[in-house]
């Protein structure tokens, strides 16, 4: 087994810092999230630049160049509901460290995310849901294999596709945390690639806890073959507690300086 | 599921302090112990005396009685390699909040454990190996087979048999990790109880690195269905993630005070 990626999620107009940035195409913030979040052990570099209905393709260009030339053609995930803005992304985009992951498919109005990816030959998030959450695995399943069937019929590996298992949130949805570390066994087993937004978990409950029921969820779905997250690889306590997961499943070797490596 | 089942371990006779407090029968050391851990969220306590050949029945009955009194007769799990002295224990020992534990039986020269946990109504920690460390799984199901055809042969109730897998150190033993997981989840799958000493894995590793190793596996072991363990519960991070994942297992009900309760 490879070991477990992590997708930097904090380069994400949601921050106002980051909006602000990404209006003004102010490079500094950007490269300071970047920067942190590389040195706390992520692989890949999530970039969100939100609907981008304006100059989608000219900023996610702008942040791929940027970002890439910064920081040795660190690979990145390209985050937009604007096709056209991932399109002019990938065109500019360094292959050496990994291919692009187009952010994110579904089985619904987000399919066609999977002929970007595939015309594009680019990894492709894609989530098992349709409209709104699944009510059960097999309608997860259901989803998946209608992604799969797509991307395959384009030519696409089946390891490029990173299926997403929709992370629910314990405030609400505590009898379905089960169901869906479950599902990510079924994928482990049947030989796929994995990976979800994992603080969705422990949305709406006090910080303090944040980071406790990450972790705590990360290991179990580590467990049960998880192969990737979207997170803050800032969360210390997450990317110990990851780091760990990989040791125990012998994906990396235990040295007694793993957690600084 | 039942919420998971922490063993407090500290009250041991390898800690100088405790020791001490046997050999005079001092009460305040062993009570302060006690304490601490039941504060921080142990259920069972255990009280191990050593081999104790001089005196074993006395002072397994003095601590019996000693922390019952003083805890609402807590939960006990009695560990020494003197079995009179287990017996001598459990004839003062109130049932009030569990059945007594015998600490513990094995498929080889032990197995005499599981008598007198059968004749005494107790529980018994049934540990999966005979002669050092089991080469595999097989082998391990072949000593819980053993085990449990002699516990039901004498009336035990398969429940009252907790198997211990024998967490394996990470430093020496690290491709063995997956195998104890998957034994437990083969225990769990059969509707087994199981336990074990938790720290195991992280024996030898640095100070710091043992609370985050401990959680991983722990976490992932719950995943598997592990129903206690024998731990350091002032161990923190170690009980936040048990809590995390009672939680996420639906054993508990989540509140946004979860980790105080």
């Amino acid at each position: 087994m490879g070991k477990f990626i992590v997708i930097g999620e904090r380069i994400h107009c949601i921050s106002p810092t980051i909006r602000e940035a990404m209006e003004t195409m102010t490079p500094e913030p950007i490269l300071k999230r970047a920067d942190e979040q590389l040195k706390a052990g992520a692989t890949y570099l999530d970039v969100n630049i939100g609907p981008a209905e304006r100059n989608g393709p000219e900023l996610m260009q702008w942040a791929v160049k940027l970002l890439q030339e910064n920081f040795d053609n660190v690979p990145l995930c390209l985050d937009t509901a604007n096709r056209k803005a991932i399109e002019a992304g990938i065109q500019v985009y360094n292959r050496a460290k990994g291919k692009p992951i187009v952010n994110s498919a579904d089985a619904g109005d987000r399919l066609e995310n999977i002929d970007l990816a595939a015309a594009n030959d680019a990894i492709c998030i894609a989530l098992c849901s349709k409209a709104g959450v699944p009510s059960d695995n097999d309608e997860r399943m259901q989803y998946c294999q209608e992604m799969l069937e797509r991307g395959m019929g384009l030519g696409m590996e089946a390891e490029d596709l990173w299926f997403d298992p929709l992370f629910l949130v314990i405030k609400g949805m505590q009898d379905k945390q089960m169901d869906v570390l479950s599902f990510i066994k079924d994928l482990s087993d049947m030989g796929f690639n994995s990976t979800g937004g994992l603080s969705n978990v422990s949305n709406m409950t006090p910080k303090h806890i944040r980071p406790i029921l990450d972790s705590a969820t990360v290991a179990m779905a580590m467990y049960c073959g998880l192969t990737s997250c979207i997170a803050n690889p800032c969360d210390l306590r997450l990317m110990e507690t990851i780091k760990s997961c990989d040791v125990i499943k012998n994906n990396t070797l235990y040295a007694d300086s793993y957690l600084q490596i």
